[in-house]
């Protein structure tokens, strides 16, 4: 029997500003990052996106991000070690009280955008987002790329970590992202992107873009919500991994 | 035998911007309202404060504001109360993370600025206020202007409640502030201030304005920290506490 | 001959956040409200904005508001007339490098929201937001509540003035917009909006709340491009103007 | 005859927070570099920025930075060539406003922070920074590192431009600055710093920290204000120019 998560991106409206189809990704997910204000979101909004996340049964985990509200945190930001730890904390905290009052436990901590990114070949960063995370609360499950330094980190620190694997993304040999400004780094057959995830969950194998066979852990898979397109892959998705025996579980019933 | 608390803003630097002397006022109080990132303060320097917190043995709370660091959190706002709720709930879970990694128990909630002058007048507003602290934790210490709407939205709600009053300001007769526009509002004489405060402790009594006698509850005086002037004034306090038999604790030893 | 403009407040889309219907309300409108970054849009935004406005050929103006993202500048914020004035002059000069290097005129000026309103009632804020206007450029029209106090304001001070009316909206005797939370606030009979358009623009009259016709000057109609029915309606007024001889025309055509 | 500009940042505060020494600094310069509202400043701050430059007869710039005031925008932050540009022409105009209204012509711009090191390095974000200021005002004289990328991109590009050398830094034998954590990378004897920068002014020549003189262009030198200590050492570079003959002037004297 094999188990993966999906996980998608919540909460990501602003004040006036309405973006993404949380009640049409919901359904189809299993594990939700919140955003936290920094990157997007609002307290408001994320008390609303807790009550959803918790009618639908779905679980939930921090998403947060640079202090970058006009760029979504989606842009590199040389902060230091202990900002980046800070600045976690701090989202981690904020979130945490929307859990609590709406009686929902924080799962897990994805890093989003550039932080996810930076994490993922800086150790230091990575070891700072792990203090500020068990310190917090050492059960949180770290969702970090499939071994990239985040995950490293999390591991060396004792934290619960789950590797996250991404359909439509080719890997190069040493099991890095390729780069999305180089060719083929993105697939765009969606019946190849889902033989590729399944083999990741499967077989632990996924074959890099010079050829070559290379091993990687698939604990969750990131989906996306926005546009009717992605959704109807999303769909496409669930669908296979029934036909192949894959369950679709929240991370917390299977990471250890 | 009389017991006062004596609280002050702490923890207001922002970034590169250093403001008051947290250093020279942390001996000095028993509580310490600490900015949470949204009139004041960031991420660091909520770290730093609660380190200082920690270290000085004082007790700390909350000092949730508005969402304008342009005006410090002391322009009126006109938020909703479901707003006003996810505004505090953030800032309330945001300084908490930095309280649990520091080993601090949160002791109050107090109001910073234009956020504690509207709840003083607006019992809503304060329901909605009062309605995110005791969700979050029913144990929190409400720190409210002596006879205001947040009093007595904390009090109808149950939880426990702190009087605030000032040594500097003269009050009406209905136990509210005397606008600072007005003449006479604010108490230029240092001795006077210090009987007047002592009165309000002991006898609880205080001459309004009018000057006739009113009642008055004193649990927590405010004092300030911004400059030499301020710092030895609070000092002369202690001393007169001292002389009067009045002992200085935290709002935890003696709010029921 | 009757001649009247039509404005509708455009580029208030945020980074990553997308709002409105920009390309599909400025091929009905005379003339834009463009919002400079306080309350909404951001400098990519406003290079867009300016773009699309030049190509189409309408008349541009500045939509300063409060710096209040998070409430899209809709809450009332009581800033001192000293920062109202700085705050319209930051805004103002923001726009026009974008005006200056596209090659367009700023045509008038416009506050948003709860600026608007809040100057609407206010006759010193109202001179404020004047003197900032009248500094950068004195030959800018301000486009102000008919019959409001910002529109009194700049008639003293000498500048050029519109009177904007609003379709959907019910009148107060004295000429003040209904208050939304009252019943009848609102005008929900399309026709009838447009036959009291159609009157305020010919007749100078309208039937205020009470049933008594008052004296309004109608020369700009504001008009939403948030929604298909919004669109709808916009198209709905132009042709019943078409047929009743009023002629649309940016401002600057006609405002002395 | 020798000439050099003395350049200073000035009105850095923000709200409610006060940084700096500028009313110290300003008799000391002949050219301020003007906060513009994104890395740090505000409105109000910029008019009485203004006002004070005015008075004082210096003449000032613009210093645009990142929307990073948390980080005090000297935190590398990566942006797109187009948005650096719109971020420049939006602080740009920003800044223009106070200076239309004060009466006083904005002599330079000089980015801040972070934008002007990685500005210093990278011909492409340079380009874009230049194209804001070429299409806002092809007078403006770019003040930039002594050799970088941004004063290339600004020669050519055909804008005036005045190359900036610090006399507490070491240089690379490319021109280049030390890396601040590289030992040796800041000139901390007061007395070799002024002799070094004399001999920049004079000779156009500098000790590379590898022991090899290099050409270097001096034009303009950046002083600091912050601290008794930076202004003394402001005091002491007047007088060695003095006794050395050279002259302070402020860019627009001499900058072709």
């Amino acid at each position: 029997m094999y188990t993966v998560d999906l996980n998608s991106d919540l909460g990501e409206s602003f004040g006036n500003y309405k973006i993404g189809n949380d009640d049409k990704v919901i359904p189809l997910i299993s594990s939700a990052n919140v955003a936290c204000g920094y990157h997007a979101s609002d307290p408001v909004v994320m008390g609303n996106t807790l009550a959803m996340a918790k009618e639908a049964g779905i679980r939930i985990g921090a998403h947060p991000g640079f202090p970058d509200l006009m760029g979504f945190g989606r842009r590199n930001l040389s902060v230091s070690p202990a900002e980046a730890k800070a600045y976690v904390l701090y989202q981690l905290g904020a979130l945490d009280a929307f859990c609590r009052v709406t009686g929902v436990k924080m799962q897990h901590v994805k890093p989003h955008g550039a932080l996810y990114n930076m994490a993922a070949e800086d150790y230091a960063l990575s070891t700072a987002i792990c203090e500020a995370i068990k310190e917090f609360d050492s059960s949180l499950i770290v969702l970090a790329l499939s071994g990239g330094q985040l995950a490293k980190a999390a591991q060396d620190m004792g934290l619960r970590t789950a590797m996250e694997v991404f359909a439509d993304r080719a890997y190069e040999e040493d099991g890095t992202l390729v780069n999305r400004r180089k060719e083929g780094a993105v697939i765009t057959d969606e019946n190849e992107a889902i033989v590729r995830v399944i083999r990741m969950v499967k077989e632990k194998k996924i074959t890099a873009i010079t050829g070559k066979d290379i091993d990687i852990q698939a604990d969750s898979v990131c989906v996306h919500g926005d546009g009717a397109k992605a959704l109807a892959f999303v769909e496409k998705i669930r669908e296979a991994f029934v036909k192949e025996g894959i369950q679709i579980s929240s991370l917390d019933e299977f990471v250890k």
